[in-house]
């Protein structure tokens, strides 16, 4: 990804730290956040200092390198978030790698190289589904941030935009946290054409026609093609459905949990209040309202058109 | 509705000014504001100090009131604010009974009146459809903020919490102004049970099962029963119908604009880009982002189950 004109990931391992930009700071400032231990690592994921499903994933094998014990290592990062299925797939494929005397920093740096290279890969099938013209919503940040580099949603628009397509990108601010800020972040440093609207304003330009398309990541795929994936993304995908918009869902493999039949069985982490609150410092609502945050939502298959994998674009899971 | 305990209104005309609660500050402080003159009343119309489509009917006609020529003030006032249908119903009450000879006063005082009564018949009406137990979603403050006392949304709501029953209010958090920090305001003041979520959060509940019911106001609605209210009003409406979620749209009949055949008429007022990226004078979103503010949406009354209106619950309008 493209920051003030150079390649750059969002994360990278270099003299046994682990090197973050820190996504509670932007896109008011870029700040790296150095982990050097487990208890860092954990604190950077639970805290979101990294977020996305496929960056988490990254972030915890790395997480491993700079461990004692494993087992404890692999127990500790495990508690930090409970939906992303790339977390427990990432400390599974470490656990596996160092029982077999594999080196742990080896291993790591195996399972970031087929994150990047599957990224790349969901960006060159999906830019195929993007027009010369068209007008993209997406929802949340399924961008370079969330995945190392590429994004698995923005995968196909950084493709498309490298190619020369010209197209339109209406970003959900994604309340609470407004991760929509950090793709508007990352569009406008790759100069891709763009606009964030407010969560509520999707719906008004799906209605209007000016919506031909709608990608967005995931953080969990059941067996059946349910998709777990930040909160609002369900709002979307039935909305898409009922203005007979495409729905695409974009993600690696580590993604897909074939553990589970079905959305229904996916733990939806509640977060803190204070995500809704407070923002970069200010109070926006004031301490005696009460308020519930779920971060996550089960999007059913059947509002689902197609999912955009490293393996090509498929209509089943 | 009850402020600290006391019975209050949102506005009232005394010493010759219009007085308003100032819906800028709130929740956070509770202030009035004093229009002297056509263009304090048009600047608080303007600047949201008074929302709501009923509330701006009621200030328009003390604007009115408080006005020199009358054609002039009414040409200033209808400039306010496009969407809201009251506004422009108010306005013509105004200038046939002063034409007719009526004084200005006693017709604004009259107009208010009709509102209060209005919405007080909402009320009635509309708690019948609440049950023991059950819970309601509602978007955006269509509340006795919005209506000078009761709401529309809110008037079964309160009715019904005043006939001692149970119930649950879900308020999504409407930004990108952040209304449901008014609604939510006013139901802790009654002490009705409630919870803010973030907009996106209102299709998780409903696809869950934790919604029973979805009451919204109106700031215009058609000859044939679309609805132009606040952005995001579309979205709930077609997530709750797709959950079979009953929806109900509470207005008085000076929303209802006859002259006009569909929502596809109406205007959508489009908004500054300050609305999304400052909250309370702190910067939530970084200047250089590119953002579109649609204050409006269009419910199409395929979507909306009934209306609820001072006449009783109708399936058309």
């Amino acid at each position: 990804m493209l920051v003030d004109g150079e390649e750059r990931k969002s994360l990278w391992f270099e003299e046994n730290a682990l090197h973050l930009i820190d996504q509670r700071k932007l896109p008011f400032e870029y700040e790296i956040f150095v982990a050097r231990n487990v208890e860092e690592v954990a604190f950077a994921i639970e805290n979101m200092v990294v977020r996305g499903a496929p960056a988490i994933g990254v972030a915890a094998a790395y997480g491993v390198v700079l461990g004692k014990d494993l087992d404890e290592s692999i127990e500790r990062l495990k508690k930090t978030r409970p939906t992303a299925n790339d977390l427990f797939y990432a400390l599974d494929y470490m656990k596996k790698e160092i029982e077999n005397g594999r080196d742990a920093l080896n291993a790591a740096m195996d399972y970031e190289k087929r994150i990047l290279r599957s990224c790349k890969k969901i960006g060159e099938y999906g830019e195929k589904l993007i027009e010369d013209g068209a007008s993209i919503l997406t929802h949340c940040n399924a961008g370079a941030l969330a995945t190392i580099d590429y994004g698995t949603a923005l995968a196909p628009l950084r493709e498309a935009h490298r190619r020369g397509k010209k197209f339109f990108v209406y970003v959900d601010e994604t309340r609470p946290r407004m991760q929509g800020a950090l793709t508007a972040w990352e569009l406008q440093q790759e100069g891709i054409d763009y606009c964030l609207i407010a969560d509520n304003a999707a719906g008004y330009y799906m209605s209007k026609g000016e919506i031909d398309l709608v990608i967005v990541g995931a953080d969990r795929i059941a067996s059946n093609g349910d998709v777990a994936n930040k909160i609002g993304t369900y709002e979307k995908a039935v909305i898409a459905k009922e203005n007979n918009i495409p729905f695409y869902v974009a993600a690696p493999a580590s993604t897909i949990d074939r553990s589970i039949k079905s959305g229904m069985e996916i733990v939806i982490e509640e977060r803190g209040e204070e995500e809704l609150k407070e923002k970069w410092g200010c109070r926006i609502l004031p301490d005696w309202i009460k308020v519930k945050n779920p971060a996550f939502d089960i999007t059913p298959s059947k509002y689902i058109t197609g999912y955009i994998t490293d393996e090509g674009i498929k209509k089943e899971i």
